[in-house]
């Protein structure tokens, strides 16, 4: 019998994405589920609902929450963070990359490196040399999933990834989505999503 | 040696405050820490994020995720749920009627009770005789509480609760603010905040 699956659906942007991207692959092979690397943006989706930044940033005072939030979240972690300068970062490139990336088979060790590039040395992940240079880190030939990642098929990918998070319902990040198409919205609801994910396997006790 | 004490933040109107207050008593117990029940009104707070309603409202597809993550939270509590008609409710006179209840010595039957007419039986809080059945279920004078609820005390009591609140960092509800300052936003805080507040009596293992 095939694992049950889980759409782990993130944004490279996106702080309780990094905290999420941390431990999601572990959670997710302790409870027996395939997690699903879905990268997309949130850009559209935000600008549908009237913001042309992230909300932290549109209303501080949540943002400054959020901060600490995230600090203590990452010190229970044990993984570093500092607040990247911009914030937030421009996430495209890298989204595109890890399309490529996943189709070669080293997604969550690349989407994990970019986070902690990121959120934990401060890099630039806008610029296409710090995501080479992850690459070739990885092992990976950086000039040929570079230009994967630039081809128009991925391109499209990532395009129609946000569309379908879109009609899913996504309206932040990170979400959850199971097979039968219910949505949990945030780091927090990780183990939630596990949960429902693996008692799909047991009709006589599904909720 | 006194219990530590971890403040618990709530407002009538809001979802998440139903689920925290079903939950908060028993867990700060458990946890042998003493939860101080603080209600506050969100609405001052939100008029100065430019927000006239809930942000359930304003942003619909948040407020249909929120509605069915709530009934799935109810689902796993075995807490009764419907959705309340008007959304969000006005909680003025059930937080007059709660400072009032806290100073006698039955604020967390009254809050849950509210909460459970409220978001349970779709009762209107916003009405006294609702309130002052809720009292007298409880076995107490519902004349006496009500009038004492409308005192000039009272009210000034509720506004400078806000004031802290705002002055607190708060921006949402529920929230649960530690001795030595720390805010923890949302029912998913709760654990996370009564963790905190048992390591305060341990100095060397403080985060």
């Amino acid at each position: 019998m095939s694992r049950p699956s889980l759409d782990f659906w993130f944004e490279f942007a996106s702080t309780y994405s990094y905290v999420a991207a941390m431990r999601a692959g572990d959670a997710a092979a302790r409870a027996g589920v395939q997690l699903r690397w879905r990268p997309f943006l949130l850009g559209p989706i935000f600008k549908a609902q009237g913001w042309d930044s992230s909300p932290f940033n549109l209303y501080p005072v949540k943002g400054r929450y959020m901060w600490r939030d995230i600090e203590r979240l990452c010190a229970e972690l044990n993984a570093p963070f500092r607040i990247p300068d911009p914030f937030p970062q421009n996430g495209l490139n890298a989204a595109r990359a890890a399309l490529a990336a996943i189709e070669q088979g080293f997604g969550e060790d690349f989407v994990k490196a970019v986070y902690l590039a990121e959120f934990g040395e401060g890099r630039q992940i806008s610029d296409a040399a710090v995501i080479g240079e992850i690459i070739t880190r990885l092992g990976h030939d950086a000039e040929s999933v570079l230009e994967r990642a630039q081809s128009d098929e991925i391109k499209a990918r990532l395009r129609s990834n946000t569309e379908e998070g879109q009609a899913r319902g996504l309206f932040g990040a990170p979400s959850f989505v199971t097979e039968d198409g219910e949505l949990f919205w945030g780091n927090d609801r990780l183990d939630q999503a596990l949960a429902w994910t693996q008692r799909r396997q047991e009709p006589q006790v599904r909720p």
